[in-house]
């Protein structure tokens, strides 16, 4: 008798699943597609030579250590040394703070596996990113979406749904993944204040902070949730939980993050790391641990600075060339993405169908919506490309934009 | 305001705990104490000069794409390399049969979050593995327990469970961990026959099924289920979904594993990894395929039997001669652990906590058991340490026995 697995599953699983646009970006993956789909760092920016000497290094000197099973905390040198850089950007935090996870998709999956109830709310920027959503519904979590606008999370709407009981704030502030803005320094402390006053922990996920092309540095979330406090050891204990990555900074196919936390929020995340996977893999930590260790990763940065900020300038010149006046898009100070919004009424899904007939690719902008808006936005990654991919791709897609935006004008 | 962490967390954050066994066993990473305790390699067996071969070959050909993100289904050749080596031992499968995660233990919590609603009740072997119970009870499972014997999981007892509707069987059919013992070429048929009549699917995790130091290889389970079938193509679509991992055979510390099961389960698992932790790390994959693809795994694992059985013996002989009568202990064909029985009314965890004060260590054999039973039982691990430390090791031990049954003995 065959097993019919449709009626074992949990019904969490339900909630689990692969959307129409991910079997459509499939398509995006052929050669010939000019893809600003994907989230992908330039492959050609991994310091190959760095990282196969590094590996030497690990070999000869870990006597074996290397291959074999560690703590679930993660390696201490390696968070020691992230203590020690974080610290310089001015949050004070010790080995104790800090958790080592498979990329910050894990670090988003143990908060949801230690926080969350089925129904409660959690709330989300509109758009957020599409992986805490994806993280967080096998948990049963509800979103409740505040708008951004050029200067982030907007606080007033904030402030309203935070009397609504939600159980965190998740924000991302630098560039955020889909819609590149940036939230304002003043912003950033109403949010810490106003998190604070309500008793709602925060989580602050920043991927791409080192990864800033223009403007200045504003301190993280974490940082001003320190500034009031009197803590006066160097041990972290406030209301901000913070997630950053070697993802972006240096490979992804390591699979290497962190989460940055009170010591007690890090123990209940080491426990439910331990059953969900038991540690990140060791060798991986002390390859990026060596790597790092004399400060390569600095010089590395700013030669990614370099690579994406000429990147960013193609698409946004490319933009203003090709694309239709009625579209808008976002002015990005660093990270990896463009947000576009079409004229209400155009679907941008429908616009992705005939962008892969001319052979180019986006994210259809209500992906990264919980609230089931956007139907209008997309997402446009300019990381993946080369300047004269950006341009040919752009000009393709301005000229599948043109013909929608035609249509629908026509349309009664 | 100082952030109340506690009011924050899930109710499933109440079962994920760490034991107090935990906190004693910190004691037995001490330099000076010989451990059974853990369930690692040999850390001298790893095949440093092949690895660092293989990644030299790795950084070179894969062109970047070794640290780029990869699919979440895993890396195609290594997922092709598993299904060719399991149908070889007489499973037919195709890649569309196989996730890559990271290691087995996230393979166990993937199917926790596909498969538990809170409340359903699995059933385990008592003893059953550890590392399960801790990824079901994030996700509310209750367990039924099936006592284990020489031959493995009871049949009559696992008949009359099966009446009460448990979601599935959890079983370790090749030296067991934590017990040693091998369900039986007869229990394994029924095992098939009874999930095939009751509709209930089987996990079956394999980790040391390579591991064989004497006697016949024994087919694994999910090779029996298809016995009966009439499938005529190469895709197993089965009742059993298995485990195994390279942990065992090539090192834990890569944090690579498979999981076998039917497309449609694949698919669901693959769903619950992108939101767990996107794919397991791609340059983990692509090392593996490059060290085992020309056939040296099949020789590095007959150095692996020679050198485990040798330990292995080493502590059947010294438990021979320095433990009390009144112990008894099996006598695993394979694997990695000893089990052993102390009389009734012995407790294991006082047992530990004398030998602690003798610089030795194990692990009590009640953390094993889903059902709080097991006070007078213990765990020990044979591979990780010389058959030196193993025979002062357990003359140590031997002592600290002696000493607890006297006095058991002599309490009234």
């Amino acid at each position: 008798m065959k097993t019919l697995w449709e009626q074992h599953y949990a019904q969490r699983t339900q909630r689990i699943k692969s959307s129409a646009i991910r079997e459509l970006l499939k398509l995006a993956e052929r050669k010939d597609v000019i893809s600003f789909a994907g989230g992908l760092p330039a492959a050609e920016s991994f310091p190959l030579k760095q990282l196969e000497q590094a590996m030497q290094r690990v070999i000869a000197q870990s006597d074996g250590a290397a291959f074999q099973y560690s703590t679930t905390e993660g390696y201490l040198p390696l968070r020691d040394m992230i203590a020690r850089h974080t610290s310089r950007y001015g949050l004070n935090i010790t080995p104790d703070n800090l958790l080592i996870t498979a990329g910050s998709q894990q670090g988003l999956d143990l908060l949801g596996r230690i926080f969350i109830n089925p129904g409660d709310r959690i709330l989300v920027e509109a758009p957020t990113y599409l992986g805490a959503l994806q993280a967080w519904n096998a948990y049963g979590a509800e979103y409740i979406s505040v708008p951004v606008d050029q200067d982030g999370m907007k606080m007033d709407v904030l402030e309203a749904m935070l009397r609504t009981g939600p159980k965190f704030i998740y924000v991302l502030p630098n560039f955020q993944n889909p819609s590149g803005v940036t939230l304002s320094a003043a912003r950033r402390l109403k949010l810490v204040e106003l998190a604070n006053h309500y008793g709602v922990p925060i989580i602050e996920d920043d991927p791409y902070g080192q990864l800033r092309y223009e403007g200045k540095h504003i301190p993280a979330v974490a940082v001003l949730d320190t500034k009031g406090r009197d803590d006066c050891d160097t041990c972290y204990r406030g209301n901000v939980i913070y997630l950053s990555t070697f993802s972006k900074v240096l490979a992804p196919g390591l699979r290497v993050a962190w989460v940055v936390a009170a010591p007690e929020v890090i123990e209940k995340l080491v426990q439910a790391k331990q059953g969900a996977d038991l540690q990140t893999a060791t060798f991986n930590q002390m390859l990026i641990y060596q790597v790092a260790r004399e400060g390569f990763l600095d010089h590395h940065i700013k030669s990614l600075r370099t690579l994406y900020r000429t990147r960013r300038d193609a698409m946004l010149n490319a933009m203003q060339e090709h694309f239709p006046q009625a579209v808008q898009w976002t002015h990005p100070e660093g990270g990896l993405f463009l947000w576009a919004t079409l004229p209400e009424g155009i679907d941008s899904a429908e616009v992705l169908r005939a962008a892969i007939q001319e052979r180019v690719a986006f994210v259809p902008g209500a992906s990264f919506h919980a609230n089931g808006q956007g139907a209008n936005t997309m997402r446009l990654n300019f990381s993946n490309a080369t300047p004269e991919q950006i341009y040919e791709g752009i000009a393709r897609l301005g000229q599948v934009l043109e013909t929608q935006l035609d249509q629908v004008i026509a349309t009664p």
